[in-house]
């Protein structure tokens, strides 16, 4: 099998300059492409780069979930969506041509509640980096590490003023006495398509929900708290730094709610 | 011509995890190639990956130049050093092997001094993308585009605090009656190696220097500013912002003095 990728003047690789959509797919129907394709098609803009053409994504998918035999299993197709090649330095050629590229893996489903650890790095406004999908994915990666190694399989990241900003690859919801809390989308979060799934459900359970930064500890007196991203669904968090937290029915709830990804 | 590339799992291209290095060569020859080795390696370690064999390095390099046809060139040597192959997700495999790829290019040293302009993405301290030369850095490329579009050639990058910390893809001074000002190496920088040369230097010539983390309004009163990196070693400003900045004789005197980029 020849193993798709890049030459060595593509800027994805070379300056982190891209985007990517991880979208899930379900016996080879993808779930909530229209919003992924969309969320894509507005962060090239921010960036400055065209948008791909929507039937070649779908059907580049389609290729990726054949090529890896996984059409009838659960699945995260990656749509990545580079700067193109050349430049000088970090000068964009004065045509960029994109690149696109699609794979597909098997996703499992993690089967056990988050353990939380809290990250050193925080997210910064400023930086397109915070709030789009993009190549230069670093951030969330060292993040990840150091919940590793504190014991933790996935890291809660904060924002400049120490507040809760979301997981290093999920959004974060916590319920207090029946309401349902989350970070505003601005700035310093990727605003989630779960995440908007999930509000979307807490209306229909006519479950009032608060944006606010609110500061971690605001967590150990929570009456549960979960993650979401578009692989996971809806996960429990169990832990934050070694503290259980409690489990609150709301969370079974919204993730029954959330049909999409069922 | 092949061209060298990676395969779609390499994490440098899916994530911006790696590193780089971009070291000048003259007629064949790699400046301050240690000092860039070093570096390289530190970084590696913060991130958590093996660091590359420095004779195999050495050895990439010089096949670059003679491929691209530059033996006897001014020409940038990029060194690239990304986290490896897959791994699930954010998470690296278990034992990560990582990739090298060498490339080499001309570099025509520019000829007009900086105009700089203001970006509006900052530099965080808390993040490694600040302070490490990172594959993650889409940063100094939108800060580059918002120069560009202001009327600008390079961006002048604060730090979250507001203060100067850098150019996109260089390092910062200016002058005071006399004396030679730089933003700290703590955090919000890449401690550059230029910048280091022209820190000797200014040793060498009895010039004070003064590490400082001062606002950009301190450039308008300024005798001079200059930009340093390995490939342009000593560029003038001539203006911040449309602003036309002085221009002083410490600068073509330190430039003078950075004999390795002579």
């Amino acid at each position: 099998m020849i193993q798709q990728g890049v030459p060595a003047d593509d800027r994805g690789l070379t300056l982190g300059d891209g985007l990517f959509e991880t979208v899930l797919a379900r016996a080879g129907a993808l779930v909530l492409f229209d919003e992924h394709f969309t969320r894509l098609c507005e962060a090239a803009a921010v960036l400055g780069l065209a948008a791909p053409e929507k039937p070649l994504v779908r059907r580049q998918a389609r290729a990726a979930l054949e090529q890896a035999e996984l059409e009838r299993r659960r699945a995260a197709v990656r749509i990545t969506w580079t700067a193109g090649s050349g430049g000088r330095g970090l000068d964009r050629p004065a045509e960029p041509a994109p690149r696109l590229m699609v794979t597909a893996h098997e996703a499992l489903r993690p089967d056990t509640p988050a353990r939380l650890a809290t990250a050193s790095v925080r997210r910064n406004p400023s930086s397109p980096t915070a709030s789009l999908k993009t190549l230069s994915y670093l951030d969330p990666v060292i993040a990840r590490r150091e919940a590793a190694a504190a014991g933790g399989d996935e890291a809660l990241m904060l924002d400049l003023g120490g507040a809760m900003a979301c997981a290093a690859a999920a959004n974060l919801f916590w319920i207090e006495r029946g309401r349902l809390f989350t970070a505003p989308a601005e700035g310093a979060i990727l605003p989630g398509i779960m995440r908007a799934q999930v509000l979307a459900a807490a209306r229909r359970l006519k479950t009032e929900t608060v944006i606010e930064a609110a500061p971690p500890e605001r967590l150990a007196d929570a009456d549960g708290a979960f993650l979401t991203n578009s692989l996971i669904g809806v996960r429990p968090v169990a832990s934050l730094d070694g503290q259980p937290l409690r489990q609150s029915p709301l969370t079974a709830a919204l993730a029954a709610a959330v049909t999409a990804v069922s």
